[in-house]
């Protein structure tokens, strides 16, 4: 796209609004009041973020008129949930500037429609199937063999909507675990370490990719990402090259998150990296960027939705970020007092079993080079 | 003091009050709300800090019917400039917690005080005169011989209510341009560098310092810090010593803010640092232990006011603070264009001649350890 078509970027004193309220867009309010932006949070109720933000407006996404007025008081929208209704997501569009686009929404809302775009791209994912009733995921685990995974295509998280299918699994009594909704049988892949690509891309298409984080997850909740992954540099540089064709395939704007797997060093090289699943927003594997890199991509984010220059995604530290879950906040004390670690809270009244409640990133000095990538020049 | 005598630490969800709106509010407000903690602003004027705090008050210093409800509303209460009422701080004290405590306001808000309490802890000042006439100022010129600075007692901030005082000066005239107005004439220091100390003290007398750094003024404002000093440790031990001295004596709960004058090599050691003027208050030469260290100033002033363990003071990286005055934030797209800047704009609507509207960081590899030294190492 040409640069003289570009709009300009919205000065210092905008106002960007968010729809969603939970911790990533009071993380996303914080970094724009960094820059001088103010914040509009738009959400069914309210959450952490209406804490931090210039306005709130408590109402239904359904709600037009409430969109409309919401629409009318801010200079563009983004988001902070895949969730978004894309009816609403569509209205906002047609009265002001909504980035990430729809399209990306459409694209992240069905695991279905995900997997397809993403195999499109020539880009590997684990080998599924569509299934729309238990004769289906019959005949799906005859040709994938188990173990695989039935996943809903909709409104699934943090292994939500989520069942495993063994060897031998009683069908029936599986279909119903998920809702008997449809939904998306994967095969279940042997990776060696799961990995993520948070890439940022700005209204120009110039791009920015933090180093890739190892992730590790537990009862489907992400438990700790450490970066450097300390991978090959072959696999590195082919998770970067995946993140941006993606996102470039999205005309994507603002920060994109891919989870991938990492086969290990017995699989194929360029087949050692399947993408996973794609969030089209801030992460919770890009936490560690807040306090270990110049411009966290909660910043970066904003950036790209006001149409500013992306800033450097380079890290000046090393970091193991660890999220608090549940009753794990209740021990914030002893985090404040245990020395370099730095601590970051929600806010959130009720420390729930499974409730991501804050996080800890601990810091150390910067071991070996930025990650980079053949394809992922501009914007560094 | 007894641990045990010490109140229970504000949990996460507390609400931390803030007098003042302005930038450093802004920055506490924002430091507050990654512990978990809200905050409520309350100033005559609206300002920066209103659009990230939890809550906002509006109301005159003298309303006590305004003060009395702002104290109900929040747990502690804490401030952003020196120059708070001491009616309002102490109608307040008797409500809620109020850190750090009047006392140290009543030092800061008169330079004849200040000088006399920080000499009285035998540590150096320049030489100075109390003024309350014309012929005052004659007569103390004649002892400290010009030239030398005669500076208002009260309200003088960024080189305001001052005056230079040079050889053959026409004294009615100098004492005409403070607004002959009760004022303290200081011998000019012929310093080889200014320096400050960020000092945190938390409410069980446990300390932190940050590294100390080198400021550059421009027409009497702020407009650099960078560090490491690099100055002899001897000098850099004593700054530290003396930071750590005041703040016990004022039994200190927060970030205080000692600006000193390094007098160079040639001064006779013990004497080479002197005490230019304290900041009750985090402080504009600390800007940059937002992107260099794992806890700020501002996180590490409301973990003292919250009553929590302080953080780490450590830095990951050497680190250069440039203040963006006036029309110097309107080059904006350019700062944040430019590679591993850290860009910060305090969302004030008018570039003012003067007026303090952000500020750019600039991250460098750590080239030398932390400072340190004998007396600093509670906290650390």
């Amino acid at each position: 796209m040409p640069e003289a078509s570009l709009p300009a970027p919205l000065p210092p004193g905008s106002t960007i609004g968010i729809l969603g309220s939970g911790q990533l867009g009071r993380m996303l309010a914080v970094a724009a009041a960094r820059l001088g932006l103010k914040t509009h949070i738009y959400c069914e109720e309210s959450g952490p973020a209406f804490d931090v933000a210039t306005s709130t407006t408590k109402a239904s996404f359904d709600d037009t008129a409430a969109l409309t007025h919401f629409a009318g008081a801010v200079e563009a929208v983004t988001y902070e949930f895949e969730n978004v209704p894309i009816a609403a997501a569509r209205h906002l569009a047609a009265l002001v500037p909504v980035r990430p686009s729809a399209k990306a929404l459409e694209v992240a809302q069905d695991r279905l429609v995900e997997k397809e775009f993403i195999s499109a791209l020539s880009i590997p994912v684990a080998p599924f199937r569509a299934i729309d009733s238990a004769a289906d995921l019959g005949a799906a685990i005859a040709q994938l063999s188990a173990p695989a995974i039935l996943k809903t295509r909709r409104l699934g998280y943090d292994g939500k909507g989520q069942a495993s299918v063994e060897p031998g699994a009683d069908i029936e009594a599986v279909w119903r675990m998920v809702g008997t909704k449809p939904a998306v049988l994967e095969q279940r892949v042997a990776f060696a370490c799961e990995i993520s690509t948070l890439v940022v891309r700005s209204q120009s298409g110039a791009i920015g990719i933090y180093d890739c984080p190892v992730n590790t997850h537990e009862t489907g909740i992400l438990r700790r990402s450490v970066v450097p992954a300390h991978l090959a540099a072959a696999d590195i540089a082919r998770a970067r090259a995946i993140a941006q064709t993606i996102a470039a395939a999205l005309d994507y704007v603002g920060v994109l998150a891919v989870e991938m797997f990492h086969l290990g060093g017995d699989a194929p090289v360029g087949q050692r990296v399947m993408v996973n699943e794609i969030a089209p927003r801030v992460h919770n594997s890009g936490h560690w960027t807040i306090d270990a890199c110049s411009v966290s991509q909660f910043e970066n984010h904003m950036r790209a939705v006001a149409g500013w220059p992306l800033g450097s995604t380079a890290r000046h530290s090393d970091a193991q970020m660890v999220n608090l879950i549940g009753q794990e906040a209740l021990d914030w004390q002893r985090l404040a007092a245990e020395p370099g670690a730095c601590l970051h809270l929600y806010g959130k009244r009720e420390a729930r079993a499974g409730r991501k409640m804050g996080h800890v990133t601990r810091l150390s000095p910067k071991s070996c080079p930025d990650d980079s990538g053949p394809l992922t020049a501009p914007g560094r």
